[in-house]
């Protein structure tokens, strides 16, 4: 296994491979988005990615529309081949026995558990195996999975929109709309992305939204292409902190399709007759001390769903819960040129700091104008 | 006049004109940013800017570069020729004289009292005369200027710094620094281009601010291209709204060369015995009913000043005061990406909107990063 000597041929089949794999991003969790690109002289001779779950690998289709072209040709994959037998044989395997000659490797599977086992069914059949080609780029595709497969904890993205001055809604509560058109279809192609959507019974209650993805918004995003029709279109889990069950249990998310995990600190008897379309489920958190739900444990909970990555869409408390127990990986902040003033609403609860150097610190990612707002982009240092 | 059949080349010419007008943009306030190209046979022949109030205009400038080959040329300026004897003969007649055959004029006088008759001389010469070429780009050169020519009042450019949550401060008042060096020499260049800074005396006496030029800091500008020494770098006005004469006279902006101008309700008999390095006048503003400055009557009073545009470096209440009143025309905000909490203290102040038809609305013009920080610059609607 060597790192060294990519050529630029080497680096331009591993960029289709990756963008190949791009196109399960709406589709393949719990499982990575996995992308392969086969080779032989010089000529692309199979192509493939990962759809879904249970669906074949990115190497399997490749592989099949290769053929006996894969015989000595060199494979380009994403992420380290599988190793295992689930609900697919291992790719590893399929790729020694199709004869190819060469394997490049974007980076290895980040499970510590299993990292390097198809490096080493492929090394053992005597294929020459590279790792690490664009593999910043091939760690992008699957951010989630990675954090979760490390950390056993999904990838928290929490998304606020505000006006310039950091007001989420008049004194009066008043807050429709602050951003225009093009930022909530923006926010539509989030969602898709996400396995979970996250907010508190408090914004349910009081703005009675659906968060879920609506196709025909979805299909309005500049940065959608067609990639799922609207029956492959998955609905994230709606996640919905109620400690105290004080949903009335009409509202809309419940009667939407899709799963709704409500997070309690005590059972409810009322959801056994609940008769709702969604698929309604009650888990119970772990007491914080202080009568709210204790945000580490529940993300540790979650861990059962295999959830690679929860969108958060809540109001300025919950939020800056997850700010302040340093929980945020990414944030979305979108904000419209307005001025709402130092009487309207603020964007989000944070300690009474009394030092500069204790504020929250972020590093900006991207910064994009969306229609007539702008999309602010920013990781937790 | 006519303005039209403008040929690829006619428009290279008075881009040219236009970027040549810039390098007068630290100097030439009160005046307007003018740049002029004399072409002939389709050859440079001379070229020329507006450097300084008393200094000769652009096209005088080109002319004497062009000598004779001005015979039969084509002169491109970016503002319609003066036709008045001020400081310098007019521009006009000295095209005239000169003998040049056609006259491309990107946009004609904004003052309404002589827009036009510089363009009556030349065609009463037989010269051909077109407008139009460019207008926009040589708007932009002069925004201050033309605001100031057709309404008597200096543009109004409001700049604030905050958190990506709105916040200028911490609760207990700290500040320090919220933006990055990058976003503070940004600051600098900005001020070196507006012929006043204004601010409250809140904000004199709570920060003890220099609000001057350093040329050292300016220089580490990327947008710096060194087109003034030292020796040439024109201090913007300090006008130091202090309503009931609070400043105790001894703060640092005193003791900084330039002119300070204080605005209060009364006049204070200590000034005409202070010893300072700073040119200080007090001007007597109109109560606005509430024992505060007027703003509107404020800006007509600095006329007689010539102040062509008025950078606002102030707290949430005063800026808050210009945008209420609809006296911005441009918002530049730098925000960090940080998040400081509901406790910080709000970018500004607005009265208690009860609809969000009510709010400040602004459009974005420009969106960049800055170093760490984000540049936000948005035009009132």
């Amino acid at each position: 296994m060597s790192n060294l000597h990519f050529t630029e041929q080497d680096e331009s089949y591993m960029a289709m491979a990756i963008e190949l794999a791009k196109k399960g991003r709406f589709t393949t969790a719990p499982n990575p988005n996995v992308g392969c690109v086969i080779v032989a002289n010089n000529i692309v001779v199979g192509e493939g990615f990962h759809f879904k779950a249970g669906e074949p690998h990115a190497e399997v289709h490749a592989l099949a529309m290769a053929e006996t072209k894969a015989i000595n040709a060199t494979c380009y994959v994403t992420l380290e081949p599988c190793s295992h037998f689930g609900r697919t044989p291992p790719c590893a395997l399929a790729l020694t026995k199709a004869g190819v000659k060469r394997v490049v490797i974007a980076m290895v599977d980040p499970n510590p558990k299993v990292a390097g086992r198809g490096i080493k069914i492929l090394e053992d059949a005597g294929i020459e195996v590279q790792v690490g080609l664009l593999e910043k780029e091939a760690n992008a595709l699957n951010l989630g999975f990675i954090k979760r497969m490390k950390t056993k904890t999904a990838r928290i993205s929490v998304k606020l929109a505000s006006s310039l001055d950091g007001k989420t809604a008049l004194e009066n509560g008043q807050s429709q709309w602050i951003t225009g058109p093009q930022a909530r279809i923006d926010v539509q192609h989030y969602r898709a992305l996400h396995n979970a959507i996250l907010t508190g019974s408090g914004t349910v209650m009081s703005d009675d939204p659906s968060l879920n993805v609506r196709f025909a918004e979805l299909q309005k995003s500049p940065v959608f292409n067609d990639e799922i029709n609207e029956s492959q279109l998955r609905q994230p889990i709606r996640i919905i902190l109620d400690s105290h069950n004080k949903l009335t249990l009409k509202e809309k998310l419940l009667n939407l399709t899709g799963k709704v995990i409500l997070v309690s600190l005590s059972p409810r008897a009322d959801l056994e007759k609940l008769h709702c379309v969604a698929d309604v489920e009650q888990i119970i958190g772990k007491d914080d001390g202080h009568g709210r739900i204790d945000l580490n444990a529940l993300l540790v909970q979650l861990n059962e769903y295999e959830i690679n990555d929860i969108w958060v869409e809540s109001g300025a408390k919950l939020a800056g819960e997850f700010f302040n127990q340093q929980l945020v990986d990414q944030f979305i902040l979108y904000q419209a040129p307005k001025l709402m003033g130092d009487r309207g609403r603020n964007l989000v609860n944070l300690p009474n700091y009394s030092k500069m150097d204790d504020v929250v610190q972020l590093t900006l990612k991207d910064v994009t104008v969306i229609g007539d707002d702008i999309r602010i982009i920013s990781d937790r240092d």
